[in-house]
């Protein structure tokens, strides 16, 4: 980044107050800020720090007012945050924008074909008949298995494995090491205690904006398909099993797993370490809290849940006070034990 | 797939009631059928699905007799389950049975040997003397260390890691991005407050007939080895200690993870999300639910078992249920303390 | 390892008991041990091994008098465990010293530089722009982005992914399949329900002598840095999310998980299946339990937690005897309303 304040103003749409000749070459929270960085101030809390800053610009919104005087050259905006944002994904384009070409040595199977403007890396490997869309970037030590499509302008990172037949939408970000396609956990016992594998024979479809961390698993279903709606977001070092159907633009954060055939609808919030048993069903909306278990379908929209077994947060928290609070419940159970000995001797007497 | 009704029926020893001329393409789910698929209906609770079902053909148990008009071609077995996984696995056979030779570039060390029949995939590391049997399948970007022995039949799926002097057995499945044999976590505190390595020099050995699933970690042990036995079966993201012993037969689903030295026992069960402590024993034929925490050896065989800390299932049922009711409990205290001292305020009077 | 007792008492500084001219090869448990094994005792409860051991050496504390006779010579040396590690960390290198060099093919950026004595193995790649030690060693199929850089002495393990501008100290080891630097969960609700990625512009920072396990997550800060001070050590599959912090010599056991932004003190011990919420603070010293889900900041130090939400040890252990006897408590709230309703009605008569 290296942009002169008067630049970054006119990208914004931007009212300067100081000097618009300042150059940025890096941006910063607005209390750890440097020389030559710019930060934002949306948030009161953060006030105090504007004051001090050492950042040579900050972005405002446009009804801010400064209480003292300020060192740092501010630039008025509707939407200070939203401005922020704006002005790092320019940013970022143009960081991750250098990528393009092919790297040597790669691998890249008979009918297989890949769309204009996109990079493969060396040692990434794709198989026979894919289809890939343009833009697409597939860093290097990737594998891409046969019959696989990929959407334009999705970006596979460094190390991700993706099976045989697996559909990729676009627009979709897939962060390195995660695995999608792998056979499903299906076994069935045999009468000698050993297991039998159930071949898994369905794949995986991710729509289009989906995002998914690093180190996360995503199984193939045993037919059928194992599908990812538009615009989900998964954390990093996740577990969707087999035949699981996530819900368009849901939201599971990091180490959560969803146990086979289950169906999480649309605009959930899942925190992380949460664990989905199988074959169940969660209605669209639902927030379940960290660590919680489900163990049944939920039917109704919009709850909040907590705990393993999962209910009403509300009253998830109740017990939880009140297993706290269990030692005193026992001191005044026998407290009323004792006194019921004593009336008893008395009435006896 | 591309068989017709008959083909399959003669496969599997069927008898057929419909056309038997129809070209068959794909396996679906009976619900899910299409034109050109076959499907199986065992469970009865899916009987309605056959009169409606869009597949071609569906097989059946013998003993099935149609209570209105069927669509469908019907293959007649003696285990309509049985006979499809069959047909499934002669399927996924087919399918698989297209990897061999080796693609290049890739790297194969020196005093290493591979039998006949197998495949290595581009971008393969296979270090110095190692000992790989006939038809093992090694894909592309995977990593075997030094003096590695793998047997017969043993597939080793993209970005495996497997560190020196592991042992694998025959007829084994390691999917993506495995690691066995990374050290063991084990540091020595010293008095500044810092820690020093405790040297792992012992080694991984996985028996014949084990599945282990995707971004799994098998540390290797300290001294000795970490022992696998035949026909365990691991899913996706489980973290298996240094030392430990897992029986045979044993399944673990995902994300679970045990601790130094502990021994499962043989044709254990053990559900998603279990954490078990280190240095402990679990008796054969122990049943854990998920998100299950065990502190304490279990010596006693074939019980099931549930919670953090994990204890009798039914005993845990019973005090969740009761956690639940803690807030109508407290009021029943309550209720009793105020009619206490209200009676004692009466005899007081 | 190919020593006689007498190298291996001398490189200790020991005193021989037994045969000096014995040829070692291997190091192993004291029940474990066979012919050309050394062994070590320093708890006593191991004792009882040393009479009937298999190994042909067993190093022992010099104030360790026999109370029979024993077949294996014996080293005395001033602290047994010690001797012994410094043993096995002597055959760790003479092990692990065979890598040098750069096998091919393998990737290195324009203007990166490494420095004398390493490693790069075969599928390699290292982007632009990147500062790597001396004597570091990078294994087969790693990546390594644009701009890292990387102090001596530390080694990166086979399919280890380093995203752009990641700094990481000297003497640290990251083992296989590791992500350090992928993007931080971080995503703003938008009107329609769908969600807008928040750039994440920061990058990891890994001070010296830190030990990272396998498929470990640490995700990049979105501005500034996510830090692992020095001495830290991570076991595998922890998600380690944007701008957290862990503090010096801090320990971590497996599967658990960091939320964005927290900051954890130095010298804690944190067990496996651990989730910190975000933009929390855990005091030095602190001690948390498996399992546990801390929920708030700990400003005090040295505390032992457990539990979640976690608390108090003693007090956590307390309650969860308490969950137990629930039941039992049930009844004896029965009990005491029988007998009240029982007095109620003989009032009324």
């Amino acid at each position: 980044m290296k942009f002169t304040v008067s630049e970054i103003a006119k990208m914004l749409d931007g009212t300067i107050v100081g000097d618009e000749t300042i150059i940025i070459n890096s941006a910063a929270k607005i209390e750890e800020g440097q020389p030559g960085c710019i930060s934002f101030l949306a948030n009161t809390k953060y006030e105090p720090y504007i004051y001090s800053t050492g950042s040579s610009a900050v972005i405002v919104n446009k009804d801010f007012s400064p209480k003292r005087e300020i060192q740092a050259t501010l630039i008025y905006v509707e939407n200070a945050y939203t401005a922020f944002t704006i002005l790092l994904e320019e940013y970022q384009k143009l960081m991750a924008g250098g990528k393009f070409g092919v790297e040597q040595p790669s691998f890249f199977g008979d009918n297989s074909s890949m769309g204009q403007g996109g990079y493969r890396g060396a040692f990434s490997y794709v198989g026979k008949n894919c289809i890939i869309g343009n833009n697409v970037k597939i860093y290097p030590s990737t594998y891409i298995g046969d019959k696989v499509e990929i959407g334009d302008n999705t970006t596979i990172h460094p190390g991700v494995r993706i099976y045989d037949n697996t559909i990729i939408g676009k627009n979709c970000t897939i962060f390195a090491n995660t695995v999608i396609g792998g056979d499903g956990f299906g076994f069935a016992p045999l009468a000698d205690g050993s297991y039998k594998t159930i071949p898994q024979l369905g794949n995986v479809v991710i729509e289009d904006d989906v995002s998914i961390g690093s180190n996360t698993t995503i199984d193939c279903a045993t037919m059928g398909s194992t599908i990812i709606r538009k615009g989900v977001k998964l954390d990093n070092l996740i577990q969707i099993a087999h035949n699981v159907e996530i819900g368009k633009n849901t939201v599971i954060a990091a180490q959560s797993g969803v146990s086979g055939s289950s169906q999480i609808g649309e605009q959930c919030v899942i925190a992380g370490q949460v664990g989905i048993t199988g074959h169940i069903f969660i209605a669209n909306n639902t927030k379940i809290g960290a660590q919680s278990g489900l163990g049944k379908s939920i039917k109704k929209e919009g709850l909040s849940l907590s705990g393993s077994p999962a209910r009403d947060l509300t009253e998830h928290l109740r017990s939880m006070a009140l297993t706290r609070r269990l030692p005193e419940m026992e001191e005044r159970l026998k407290d009323l034990e004792r006194k019921r000995e004593h009336s008893e001797v008395q009435e006896r007497d």
